[in-house]
């Protein structure tokens, strides 16, 4: 297979392209009996939707989807969840220069190098609108999740140079977030940022920036001691998105500069009964396993690649070139970044919560020697 | 199953405890031919062992390879590579404080929380013991890529407030890096850097760093465009090591403050031939495919969590206490992470190079139309 | 997941109901560059449609596929193939008795004691209509193996008490297999058993039967040595097909009755180079790798379980009862078996290409010492 | 990967060759607690080993398995449970025969053909002997199954043309198998198997039969609907066993002649209540899961390849030669089936077990609408 499924327990498949006939998503394992209809997915779906405001690109997708199977009568009936997008806004175009130069930062060359030839229509199968069916399988997750307590919440702290530091990720709310178009809590850093982006856009240029995503409520217990480690499968949950190059949690890269004394993270009792730390530079996952601290990851995404400006490139002669990328294109990745990790975030949660079931739920029967 | 498997072609499955007998390594899929013997995972092997200079931990591990299946006659046969690692260094010890109290910043508590019990002697499944078989796998793995011409290298670039910065992965040799005790391959900072381990030594201290690793030689066309980009598989392979709270690849989390015009890595022809990019941003990877490019990446590796001095904590009944964790440990990690990292580092190139044979290689008999 | 994907390296991924709006079929891993048009699919999915003749259920079921992703330019370009099919004949109707009772030998009760609860429409997820998608991929799995060499065709030996032997499978034509409604290629066993499928409709019954299947071209060395065997997919492949219920290859079950000095096929010369046996009792696969011989199977096949006649049942709540099955059904399921079986056992073998082609096609650079 | 794990949840992997240093088995996925010690794995291997009768071969295998991880204070921890088994009657021999030319039956030309050159001594990693590993996981898969009450039993039914028809499967006891050398649960048709078995042997030759194997106590709802139903796995767990050869559950081949009338198992009221059938010609599985009915299988083996007599063949430069098989045989395979049939039933229902417990195990939290 060419990797188009992710998840052990809770797998997503997809297919389609940008401007093809639309895109395919079948989740395989979701348990069964949970309340499921097409209105919970459209907020996140609406969240991810290109044309939100001025930061983001202006193409209009209505990315309404259709159930084909796994849920009947309003509720997850256990069987394959099939979903339907269909395209809409694919406006008949000539994709002259597209086809035969490559765009710089994009996947145009390595998928000429790969498969001897490409969709180069709005990307093909490279293109981000691939996401349609990660944000809408995550949403699926999420409210499995909100069953066992978990609530999953992303936002930006970084566009360019303007920065913020959230203190406390378990006291932002959805509404903080979603109370300006860039999805930034602070509303000081947010009104920068969107300076920042109007200004770059103006500019005819792109700005990248980091997403920080926080789960709260994942029990200690959750992920596997050696390869699929949770921090390994949430790393390779977000480094699968466009556009992400790089990862952390926790106190990331700043363990670099750390003593042990400082980094490790005091175990102590918690009130109430349990036991608690008294900081969380471990991001809530211990040995690979979720400790019951909150989980705490941040992203670096790119700056758009494609700019409304001419770039020099080569053709598949190899010839030297100029290539002016046509569309409308997001000068800012962040806003519409945020559904896309808490959906992967969502995602792996809750295939290592299915994993725990699996494994570790007690077991009635058994005996004790 | 509870993640002890690794890769999708190239699949190293590992069993065993710090403690206990010894570990098992299976490796499945390796193409038959390849010349083979225990001589050749020694050199890794060796790299990674404890007790190799003061800057490491004085335990002694022989680590010495046994072949149960797989190879014949000094080669690769097609079959399941078996390798048996035994135990030599077990002292016997009594382990009073490990056994009812949690060491901070370990996975006592989560995998407690986890199974119900663990086994407490030296970490059991969550020691860092078992690296040895990701190395051993990682040596057939390094051993495959040179037949196609890549070429694996991984140094120290940082540890605590050192700092270097490698301008030209691709020029570092071996030598170099195996030149200091500390594997940085830039002589002033590694001994500033062995300095450093040294004094955070004897304050019964331990510090944290960064590993930078490059593969050259890597055809473009390696890696899958959607969920299992190279980036991705190569970002959880790295998450999976113990102590790895960052990842990172080219331009990483500088890409934040990055405008486009200046992110974008502009094609131009290859003098000779072909497609190179004048600046290395991407790493190596583009829509999550190798490029042709040199891979580079960068790791930060948190401060051992094992300290010889008392450190408050709880015990297994959720009261406070102290613990004095006893044993060897390394006070610095980075040293000894060199040959892990370059070891996942292989075996993710090496299952893509397969994949690339299952689905790419050029098939005779196809018809071109 | 819950089992709604087939293969490894060819992956088939599928959803949909029987009286929902489709089904979505998603293929994993096909190589770029194979010609492939809808028109490729068309013929098989004819042969396994509703409707043929009378030997047949009268359902009309259009079964056209749409591309989605993965064909462009007429060519696979190596990205997930998706496939979307309408369902076209979903009558209106009241589904009263099968809401609340089970159907003998169908999988009403253990949906629901698996599921809780289960879309009852038409089997729902149950329903044989799903394997629209098998013969689907499978038809590009034929186009695949072509290109190797390899040619497959099933066909009709036993249809009750009406049996046939075909002394020579690889001599069989798809003609002489299609010349009848019931794919029986001998004319007059076909003729027996058209009398006895119609004897069995009148009496509003239905009958079991044999398919035999054979797959010529297949050279030596594609297969698993351990738990992959090529017989072992096969008897998945097929097993996992509805209202099969047994399967050997080769000698089969008669095995049981012969000596070794009488089963044991010899190696002999081949004339023209290379090695053949005299005989082909281990049906092409030794040590569950192919021998370059025929690969020859065959599977059993129940009597359809839906009835045009009251059977006695139990209904949810568990007391007994009277259930008349609606709908119109197939007298005898063997003659659309045949595309089906065909397509598994391309699947299959399209599989086990890849992952030889992965592991064993030979490398360019590979040392010799 | 080249097929040496098998499983979804509860997986085996496993690395070795009959001549070797010995076998390496890795279980991953088995849930903690379960108490586990090396003698609950000594009976099935001792029903494994040679030399238990002189119906079968005299070799001597000591097959002690070392517990290296996964186990800890005589209790299963959750972590991969590693076994080594080391060898101990590896002869020292020629193998000249074996060494150019193919043996009849045996995977030694398949081997050649797939990867090169093979690793001859005893077959390599073809050898049956790789089936201890399997029936060590099998007896931790038994023991785990006995928890939920589910009881696993194979018997021999057919030697040759001595036949036995069982008429309640689940009345059979372990002590009934185990009272003849034959594993016949039936006396007369075992003492006519025995010397049948005896008179094949002083002919040098061998003899194949039949082995049937039942679980009781399966609930129902194991099993996935379409393409992991459970008797597609069980199929092929059977299949990848050496020298099966056909397969078949409830009526089997038999459906083939059968009216849908009579074939059909009529659901009525279980006294005590739930829900039971009349007959159990589905053998305890419709649409793929399991029924609550006693699940019934049986399969084919072929007799022993190897037989103490020349046989004409090639050698491997293809040239007609004859080969004379030394070393000890068994003159029928199945005395010493059943333990690894029943290995591979309990490693299928285990795996099933466990992905019913991550899907469809009751959710708290779950809201009802």
């Amino acid at each position: 297979m060419s990797g188009n499924t992710f998840g052990e327990r809770f797998r997503v498949t997809t297919a389609g392209v940008s401007h093809g006939p639309g895109y395919l998503c079948i989740i395989d394992g979701c348990p069964p009996g949970l309340p499921l209809s097409v209105e919970d997915l459209l907020p996140d779906l609406q969240r991810r939707r290109p044309g939100q405001s001025k930061l983001t690109t202006q193409r209009d997708e209505a990315d309404l989807p259709e159930f084909f199977s796994g849920v009947f009568q309003g509720k997850t009936d256990g069987t394959s969840i099939g979903i339907l997008f269909r395209n809409t806004d694919q406006r008949s175009q000539d994709y002259g220069d597209i086809v035969e130069k490559y765009r710089p930062g994009h996947a145009d060359y390595t998928f000429d190098a790969k498969y001897g030839f490409r969709d180069y229509r709005g990307g093909g199968r490279s293109s981000a609108r691939e996401t349609v069916c990660r944000v809408a399988a995550g949403a699926v997750a999420k409210k499995l999740l909100a069953t066992q307590g978990v609530r999953i919440l992303g936002y930006v702290t970084q566009v360019g140079d303007v920065q913020t530091v959230i203190h406390d990720p378990t006291a932002v709310t959805l509404e903080q977030v979603e109370s300006t178009p860039v999805r930034c809590p602070e509303p000081e850093a947010a009104a920068k940022m969107i300076d920042l982006i109007d200004a770059v856009r103006k500019d005819r240029d792109s700005i990248g920036g980091v997403c920080e995503m926080v789960a709260v409520g994942v029990p200690p217990g959750w992920g596997e001691p050696v390869f699929d480690k949770l921090k390994a499968d949430l790393a390779k949950a977000m480094l699968s998105l466009p556009a992400v190059t790089a990862f952390e949690y926790g106190a990331g890269f700043r363990v670099a500069h750390m003593r042990g004394s400082e980094h490790n993270d005091l175990f102590v009792p918690k009130p109430g009964g349990g036991i608690t730390t008294t900081t969380n530079h471990h991001g809530g996952m211990l040995g690979g396993i979720s400790s019951g601290e909150p989980i705490v990851l941040r992203v670096a995404i790119k700056p758009t690649s494609s700019l409304p400006r001419s770039q020099p490139t080569v053709n598949k002669a190899g010839e030297a070139t100029e290539i002016l990328t046509r569309g409308r294109h997001d000068p800012c990745l962040l806003p519409r970044f945020v559904p896309m990790g808490e959906a992967m975030l969502a995602l792996v949660l809750v295939d290592h919560w299915l994993r725990w079931r699996s494994q570790c739920a007690p077991i009635d029967g058994m005996p004790t020697s």
